[in-house]
């Protein structure tokens, strides 16, 4: 199923995408929900950030090129970070450049939704916790990480976590590809397989460290050939099973400069 | 005035202490909340977190020992980290020390609570976007930090984040001294003019990046003197003017080892 929140006369919605047509659903998407009879047509809504994450981690260089790079042996500490789920936006809105730089990087990545609290949970289970995936954009600003390997500021900026269209929960998270096109351009093209660090494994390790939580959002990180971009340029992320997250890129408008 | 969550036969409530007594309240503490009528006890309640943060942000290395070693220019990037809300716990419970290491490290640290919602917000404004003030500890398994520099897991671990016992609406952030005693023995005590980053500067920095929200916390920074604590050691982080923050640490139980 191709879960949604979209917003249709400024109201926003919650509900399943079955070709054409939204149903719209209520009630809890990870506990207990209920069709609520009423029904949109895609072309009249516009499609938001499919949830508002309770937090967002993510995962630093976590792909190689080809199969045959993968390490023998797994680094003993990922490198994991936080990005505030301020930074959440949907399909077709604007990436802002912040103030003072020209270029930003775009990262498509598979993106998974956590649907039941999980702590301590052994690989062997831990595909029982999640609800569904979704195509996540890490928009970096590699100019603003601190020079003794602090990423936070460089992650962080308002409309630099792109989440979307949908979260399909049917998807094998083993058998898709990640892709980038930038201006209609190919960037990206990885399957997940070339991940260094494997979901399973990825998942497993936080839940040792902490408890996650239903709508928490892991980005399991970028293939090769992410880019810097600038002012206009449009960033097509796609992983073909769950659908394709466009956003331009644009300049802080002087009026909400500080 | 002093907020509090706290539980009272196994319900959660929220209040306002005033002397021994606690007042109930009902609605939004940043927002619009109405007495109850209810009071309570100090005797026969147990104090809990006094909020569920929406996020929280931390500042790394933001104390100097004396006036004189403050820099004269201030670094262009603070090392800033987030830590998971599932990290939080109250007053008097137990820091559960992770698998595989016998010691990790207390912060005692002046925790900002946010108000309202805050984007480019200059100097001069930002104490008006801050709701109040709480104690924080920042407990810390350097063990864990990547090489690289990236502190995320061993900042993340459940119960990291200690905070407590209320939040104090009414101080002046800048006449607090920081304090923390080990078993006893006073280990910091600080006046926050020690920040290397002050308050003003240090929200105002976060406002230009990304968008706080009210339930934001930040922890502005711990004072020199945390140290490597282990099993059985009680740590009471404390600020006169709000209260003292009291948590023992543990081994982690071996039933709840992965």
């Amino acid at each position: 199923m191709k879960f949604t929140r979209f917003m249709h006369n400024s109201t926003v919605y919650t509900g399943i995408v079955e070709g054409e047509a939204i149903k719209e659903i209520s009630g809890d998407m990870f506990a207990d929900w209920q069709y609520t009879g009423e029904t949109f047509t895609q072309s009249e809504v516009k499609f938001l950030a499919p949830l508002l994450p309770n937090q967002i981690i993510g995962i630093g260089a976590n792909y190689v090129s080809k199969v045959e790079d993968l390490p023998s042996e797994l680094p003993d500490i990922p490198v994991f970070f936080f990005k505030p789920t301020s930074s959440v936006i949907g399909p077709e809105e604007e990436i802002i450049i912040p103030q003072g730089i020209d270029e930003v990087k775009f990262e498509s990545e598979l993106a998974i939704v956590i649907g039941k609290e999980a702590k301590n949970v052994p690989e062997s289970e831990v595909l029982d916790y999640v609800f569904g995936y979704t195509v996540g954009n890490d928009v970096t600003a590699p100019q603003f990480f601190h020079q003794d390997g602090h990423w936070t500021i460089g992650k962080s900026f308002d409309t630099f976590t792109p989440l979307g269209p949908v979260i399909e929960t049917e998807l094998d998270p083993f058998q898709v590809r990640v892709e980038a096109k930038l201006n209609g351009e190919e960037k990206q093209n990885s399957a997940t397989e070339l991940m260094i660090i494997p979901i399973r494994r990825m998942i497993s390790y936080l839940t040792n460290v902490l408890t996650l939580k239903p709508g928490d959002v892991i980005l399991t990180g970028s293939p090769v050939g992410a880019e810097l971009v600038g002012t206009g340029d449009e960033i097509s992320c796609e992983i073909k099973e769950i659908g394709a997250l466009r956003n331009t890129f644009a300049a802080v408008k002087e009026s909400t400069k500080a």
